[in-house]
């Protein structure tokens, strides 16, 4: 393959060259705090909901592509250059991008200095870690400066790329040593922040983009970098960053680590100040404490890999095609786990704006999960079924943080009850849990509190009672069809692509939801 | 100065630095098509709402700032520059842009090759043009390319920039000579389409933007200018743009002119079509006729300002003093002109996505506005009127195509209903046209349609029954120190930073409305 290979053995993709035609993302990840990151090291994190918790900033759509990200520079001389190619691009004598479960090795070199990545999230804590070994493989001295940045998202992936008369005066930061604190907002309304910290001792750093990046530039070409200083720079107003420069004096071979932490905590309410007016900042050193202590990088690594391993391991098949067994094995289950997780509501091309966590989209998704981890797959049904209506129908997506129905995307879409059954019984094939049909869960727009069986009783009726003309479903708003044959009866520039219309009516009819039917029953 | 100076007498502010410490923005335009331009010609054009009907991409925020524009590069053997110096950045042997009523001018030169860019929207035309003129000044032959470039928005600005999966899939273009005209959804559901010209011969476009800029590049390095050519690309899906590539061959002392025009055309319904699947672009064309005409350029930018200064002409001071004539005279009354018309739904940190026409805004710019077009103020009172609900309050805010209320902002903003007040006795002082006060509008939230002198009884009434415990004015969601003191009673990321809450109930009370009250009676 022309960007790289398969490594089976390590069940590792390895991608040969950061000139790939689009960047390449892996999910890292697993239960609240999520990284997007491409092969170029662009991608942003976010905690539980990309769009009202977006940790850093990502601009969809930027020229050049994948401009965000967290970034190292390195400094040697009058060269720049970055580990993972961007945002410089750098060209790099060696290269090499290994997409692995749940991580991304970065191997590189440049002018005889080889920089190895390793950036992952840690099984069960909320924060992302990036460990970066550089090894001096020339016969001289070095004197190298190692640049950290990442730029932060104001939370409200939204507001944050619209509303600038507001946003341009509200970031609030702190700075500890190397702990360097995002809080915008959280004397007001919040008890969370952000944080980005490095285990080594800095020799400056930045929380001004513009003190960092400096004015009319990119990313590509930070005047900080170019000069080799930070500057140290407070934030008043303007947008907020997080940068450390780091110091490095290697001998010939010699080689030094570094780990930095991207991490999110959230404070108890009567918890939520140190003292008047400085907010208490207890977690994240506390998170520092625990994953900087030596050998804690490389134990949570062979934890995420083991976890992943057995994760795997619940459907395995050895057939004499090697590609069969790469993709069921590995990747297709690596997928369908990141697909069930995050639940398309953050990608390469899903913003991670507007959508939330889908009906459909979790019923069906489910279908390719259930036998990982049954314990998740059963809880989603208690959620989706919470956002059930009491008519049967259900909203079409909830929000992941309150778990409630969207409002701004409402129901009608007619499939929605016919792939509660679909999943529900797809569960209890895979795992025989009776007693979920027992399960009390209330409807979302009533008090009527029923257990799951009631809950696919009111689906199927909400499905038998709404035939159309011929006797088949009708289609209400759409069908799991809906990006080929999306009803659009919007006139207006201005209407929503997807409005309410005739469809909605008893006419228009589904032959998609027909056909399931069929196969259902 | 350090950034440049007044030019009192053609009533122009001139820039001779392109390295300003924000980019500094102008208005083109005057009563539907606008376009905001920067001192680099950075900025983007829209048809009378900035959200719904954006003709060119912006980035808000983009890094480095201001990369969104209409540009032009010319290249000149291995150099390539911008005669507004922006995207390339290219230093400059020369530069000045000067800030005019409705235009901008550039002038600067590099290598001996001098290029005067003249902007302008004309005074009735849904277009802007943009003349250059290219001077040898050295004692060489000169062969050049010359480039231009927008890139098109979808139409809603939102949209634009967040639902990618559906974006990248819709874009339509179609190419007649140097005619390159943005169809996006005119099959499905618009008239509308938007059109760049130039009135020249081209020897070459682009429409598609990899092929003119290139993967992972960016617009200050189009790999089409690098390599001198454009590919005359189609457009399939992604994002499309418009390019032309003119050659030019210039004798020592010689010089050329070329015109380009970025133009917005609506069909009637049943002028749609040229014939089955081809669009009637009979309107761009006889706009490309009307404005190419020799001379007419000329005439639009004389017209142009013979109107700005009749503008002015209706109010001038000659004091003793320079700096106030200068901003009495010309710069005051040009933003007050400006800030009406646009009505703060864009500028540089008003992104035009969300708002729409205020209500109070309305009423406040008035005020500076009502003497130099009376008729458009009389417009915007009745329009405003007619957002007004039949209790005396009103939408805060309307939509700029439909004038109806906006639905999502809502109202309970309790000053709202004074400013009417405000706003129409300054237009009665102002013109003396009491008639006005017989004009019948209809409520926005009734069939009540009542004279104005009405609406305004019904809105002193909203607001003398809203009194407080103290006697004073209840202040609603807020008064027009929202800036300052906006009610924030959200606990929860996610919810809306102004909500509504204790402030609508009857405690609550505004001593800037009383102190308004206090003014007005």
């Amino acid at each position: 393959m022309k960007y790289g290979y398969f490594d089976d053995k390590n069940k590792e993709y390895v991608i040969t060259t950061p000139k790939t035609p689009t960047p390449w993302i892996n999910y890292l990840g697993n239960h609240s705090f999520y990284s997007l990151i491409s092969n170029t090291s662009g991608g942003y994190s976010y905690f539980c909901d990309a769009k009202f918790m977006r940790i850093t900033r990502y601009r969809y759509n930027s020229l050049p592509l994948d401009m965000d990200g967290k970034y190292l520079y390195i400094k040697d001389q009058d060269t720049v250059w970055n580990p993972t190619f961007k945002p410089t691009q750098t060209e790099l004598d060696d290269y090499e991008c290994r997409i692995g479960m749940g991580y991304n090795l970065f191997r590189s070199s440049k002018n005889g200095v080889e920089a190895c990545v390793r950036d992952f999230v840690p099984w069960d804590a909320p924060c992302e870690l990036q460990e970066i070994t550089i090894t001096n493989q020339s016969d001289q001295e070095k004197d190298l400066e190692l640049f950290s940045y990442v730029e932060w998202c104001l939370w409200n992936a939204v507001d944050d790329m619209s509303n600038f008369q507001r946003n341009l005066n509200i970031a609030e930061m702190m700075v500890e040593d190397s702990l360097i604190c995002h809080f915008t907002e959280y004397r007001e309304r919040r008890r969370h922040y952000s944080f980005y910290a490095v285990d080594t001792a800095i020799h400056g750093y930045d929380v001004n983009r513009d003190s960092f990046v400096g004015n009319y530039r990119s990313i590509a070409v930070p005047v900080a970098v170019e000069r080799g200083k930070c500057s140290n720079s407070n934030l008043v107003d303007g947008y907020p960053i997080a940068a450390h420069q780091i110091h490095l004096h290697l001998m010939p071979g010699e080689k030094k680590t570094c780990t930095f932490m991207l991490g999110y905590a959230k404070n108890k309410k009567d918890e939520k100040w140190e003292r008047e007016g400085k907010a208490n900042i207890c977690l994240a050193r506390q998170m520092l404490r625990e994953y900087f202590a030596p050998g804690r990088v490389e134990e949570e690594f062979e934890k995420l890999q083991k976890n992943w391993r057995e994760l795997l391991s619940h459907y395995q098949v050895q057939s004499k095609n090697t590609h069969v067994n790469r993709m069921v094995n590995i990747w297709n289950q690596y997928q369908c786990i990141t697909t069930f997780r995050v639940c398309r509501t953050a990608s390469y091309y899903e913003s991670g704006l507007g959508r939330q966590i889908g009906f459909r989209d979790s019923c069906q998704d489910l279908l390719g999960f259930v036998h990982i981890v049954p314990e998740e797959a059963r809880e989603r049904i208690l959620n989706i079924a919470s956002i059930q209506k009491e008519d049967g129908s259900a909203y079409h997506q909830y929000q992941p943080l309150t778990k409630k129905g969207n409002m701004d995307v409402g129901g009608g879409f007619n499939d929605d009850p016919l792939w509660f059954l679909a999943a529900v019984s797809a569960y209890l094939r895979e795992t025989g849990d009776f007693p979920i049909l027992k399960e009390m869960v209330t409807y979302a727009d009533s008090k009527v509190t029923e257990n799951i069986l009631d809950h696919m009783r009111r689906a199927f009726s909400y499905f038998s009672e709404h035939l159309g003309p011929h006797g088949l479903p009708q289609i209400g708003r759409a069908d799991w069809n809906d990006c080929l044959n999306l009803n659009c009866f919007s006139q207006e520039p201005g209407e929503s692509f997807q409005v309410t219309g005739p469809s909605e009516g008893k006419i228009a009819e589904s032959v998609y939801i027909a056909g399931m039917y069929v196969k259902l029953f």
